[in-house]
């Protein structure tokens, strides 16, 4: 198929040359003209501006948007069917927007006769060899339409083991790595969760690594005490365990690395994804307690002194007299 | 009634004060001289040592051990048992002891006719003017022939507000301000659980306060950031809120002499009791989210860096290429 | 002062009485005439419409809306904006509104020349009688004009002690129990914490009489197993303890009645500053476990079957042929 | 090498075949001789008794206790050290000891000569066909002796991909499924994290389906709701997403199943890790909330009704008239 590919960074470069590898026409833009001439160089066609690329599509014209979220995706989508986009053109959002803002475009987009189709990526850096794993929304017959290019995209079967169970009723679609979630926003919504989770799971290795670490251990009989080495429990856990994941394997090498992380500085940064699963899970009032406390631990690890903290030592110090007062 | 008071810290003296106020006999004795010393010029009768407040106590002798919890205690309470009880005497443990240590020493005391009574005190450095707010535990006989002691030792009913619906049958030394909890080990149980509640309390508040303060409020438009002043939030909120309480007034107090707590270091302590808590309710498989959330943030509140924020960033770095690298 | 009443609930009516027997002239409106008649024959004037309401305030007028948060308060702001409202009046929000909405309102009032005070109140339904601790946002002059309302309404110096370090720099509205809190939205913003505290102190005493009233004991060894009193407990802690706090009269007294609050479906609702602390804690980064927690362990109660635990056993299942399945 | 299995239930009958397979001598014992009969048909040498295992043992013996944590492990460690074992014997502990038991037996046994080897095993049901991942805990000397018996029960490099980074240093046997974590109680102890972790895990894929499944969703607008499906979801997470794991593979295939899971009960056991590491945890004062939050998580699904969440309803009726009484 051919395809604009608006936003040519480390994502949206990516999926251009994943795209052209499996065959699509690509036209690209990007306001950094470089980029622009790079992926022209590995056989992208390049455009020098969204009316441009419009006239290098074919009709219905089909827009891959790849920016981050928020005012650069929206204005280029508002731009988009400003100026270019006829009846029956294609929005296709591949970045990290907060769901309820796809609702919200496909309606406005839906009343000029345009689709909007929202896709959640998880995958990383590692999508252009292992492919993208894509979570879908829009109109069936749309993401029908769209089915070459997500084929493409998508990591395919591969030589993860088949789940045993998976009957005639399953859609194939998900064994290869790309789903239709639903209406507008499902594909977004679901990617969100699974960043949710991915906080969660995240957490739950950091602590148990914590505790083998091991801090205030001086006050434990000696035979108590444990010198562990960090990169053979994360590679053991590796092979046959119950715990075994990709976040794992992340782990066990950069533990085979330095099993100390001493490059890390171990101030966490999120991404808006997290924050999000929390407020979908309050309004249907879902607990979601480990979702969440992953992330608070995430901004903890920000901070460096708690006025509730400090707090905390001006009531102790009310009550009992303790001093928590530094010299 | 004639005691002998072992352990003249900020607790044990103030308790010796209180009962001499109270027209009790006291023999005081502590391994600092001077201490004995200082309370033998308010009135106390002086103990050279433990054989030598036996011989100045009535028998039954009545033994208040008011000392540091753990080994401590534990000496002294085997240095009585062995040397001086005789059968009958009473062992009072007035300090912050583990329950089962004192179920366990009910057991071995009571091999020897020693009564054993575990008196979990709250009130901190108020309880010579306010009265000790006392939960005990032990066998009826000996709880109510110590009553004089308690009924000195508590604040007494005072101005605080009758509850309503308390009908005939309520005890009504709960009133006073002590209860008999129930036998050895329910008075220490139930101060562990105050103080587990203690921290959820003081947790509860301190974020409260922290979401006040305000902290990465620029990306937020200005009519949405607020300049609170601390001191009289916490002030307002002791007249008539929900949230009143004796925690509050502390911090009232505090928050009036320097509403940025400057001189604290909110590098937060935890005695025991908390964790203890924990475990208690971990013994019957009872969810305790937030006493373990409030005693985990004291714990966080001491570490500056944990290994398990470096672990998420090392996985982020493998996943998505994120670099959370110090310079 | 003379002011109107819109909404003639239980606070809305008590707010009426409590600014009558101040000697205010109260003109009350609700779109249920009875309880419009019901106020006027306590001494209120009654009005037949908001229309109606203008014509017997003064100029300026002052409207105090005290309606459910969302749909009702908004749509009678908006009329009051439309068609009632002049240059210079008043229009104060009394309800439990999202803060948001108060910034928002209020600019748009603004351009009209109208005032918009928001005023979050606590004390629940004893506010008749002990006043309503009153958090106010708005500009200056507006509050300052309305301080012989605020002043009324609140509970005053009374009998709670006077908090030591209150300077002569501490606005003395705060011990009388009010305080402007800054510009508009600052007053539900400081009620919202206050209730995000009020679950995170309410679910750590929950937490703490969970453990005291025991389950699962079975396994333990008898002398480990205890049989508390709650009322007792519950009484005792009122007296001295670090943990006193008006909440834990309520409880006291709720278990005066019935220490197995058999009367309670344990279904605990919550009704939106929760949720909304938690949203503005997140906008901040800040992490606030505790308040999270307790909100979570409302809606767990509500609960009957989480679909995540069934995934739970499915997932034991499947790696351990745990069997967790019904017959 | 021969080796004496005590123990034949699921996982001690499928490490004797194991063994068997890779070439060993394997004398068992159970006190249910039916198992013994059945493993003797499948080749292994049954016994009678311990002392009748003894003499089927060469010397060194080497004995593996695979029975439930607990009296049974420790009454049958007694037995082998009071009656069978000679200097130079080993006695490995196989089972989910809590890791301060090994840590005394291997100083009891120490004594005698004999020495004690723990052994964390994870792979549940799949370990005969996958092999054990296992985490060692003992002596260097005992530990490499027995390293064909490790070697057999290890699941072999085998398909899992090679971590980058790992070099020269790196132990070869973590790249082959076990490793020697360090002196005795090492092994169960980095065994109980991996428990730990795995309920951290198992949460947060939990929380996550949770939002995904929807519920209270009635007074969303129509196009925020979506109706998932949750087979097909967990199918392409397991698809180059950065959350796939071995316990998504389960999920996805329970799924597959039915995506109601209706077959299970959503009471959700724990079986001591969990409450260990936290434990461990709080020897080090290291927070862990997202592994406590998991397991609290598990208590609370077995509980119908909370004492505390009544309190709660009692509360809110006392402060603000809310009614939460079932009729």
């Amino acid at each position: 198929m051919k395809i604009g590919i608006i936003g040519l960074g480390r994502m949206g470069g990516n999926i251009a040359r994943r795209l052209m590898r499996g065959g699509h026409e690509v036209v690209v833009w990007d306001r950094n003209t470089e980029a622009v001439t790079g992926l022209a160089g590995e056989g992208a066609i390049g455009a020098e501006s969204l009316s441009d690329m419009k006239g290098k599509l074919d009709s219905p014209a089909i827009y891959w948007v790849m920016l981050p979220a928020g005012a650069p995706t929206e204005e280029t989508v508002d731009a988009l069917c400003a100026h270019d986009c006829a009846e029956g053109d294609i929005i296709i959002d591949g970045g990290n927007t907060f769901w309820k803002d796809d609702v919200r475009r496909a309606k406005t987009l839906a009343e000029k006769g345009v689709h909007y189709v929202d896709v959640g990526t998880s995958g990383g850096v590692w999508g252009l060899e292992r492919g993208y794993c894509m979570m879908i929304g829009g109109d069936k017959e749309t993401v029908d339409l769209l089915d070459p290019i997500f084929d493409t995209l998508a990591p395919g079967i591969g030589s993860v083991p088949r789940t045993p169970n998976r009957g005639e009723a399953c859609d194939p679609r998900a064994e290869k790595g790309y789903i239709h979630a639903g209406r507008a926003g499902a594909g977004h919504f679901v990617k969100m969760v699974h960043n949710g989770i991915e906080y969660g799971l995240m957490q739950a290795y950091a602590e148990g690594f914590d505790v083998l670490w091991g801090r205030n251990v001086e006050h434990l009989p000696e035979d108590e005490r444990f010198d562990f080495n960090m990169a053979e429990i994360s590679e053991v856990w590796r092979r046959g365990s119950v715990i075994s994941s990709w976040l794992l394997d992340l782990t066990a090498s950069a533990l085979a690395q330095d099993q100390k992380l001493e490059q890390f500085s171990g101030k966490v940064a999120d991404s808006g994804e997290g924050r999000w699963t929390i407020e979908a899970a309050m309004e249907q009032a879902t607990p979601v307690a480990v979702l969440t406390t992953a992330l608070f631990a995430r901004y903890r690890s920000r901070i460096d002194e708690m006025y509730g903290d400090k707090l905390l030592s001006a009531m102790r110090y009310g009550f009992g007299g303790h001093v928590e007062i530094p010299q």
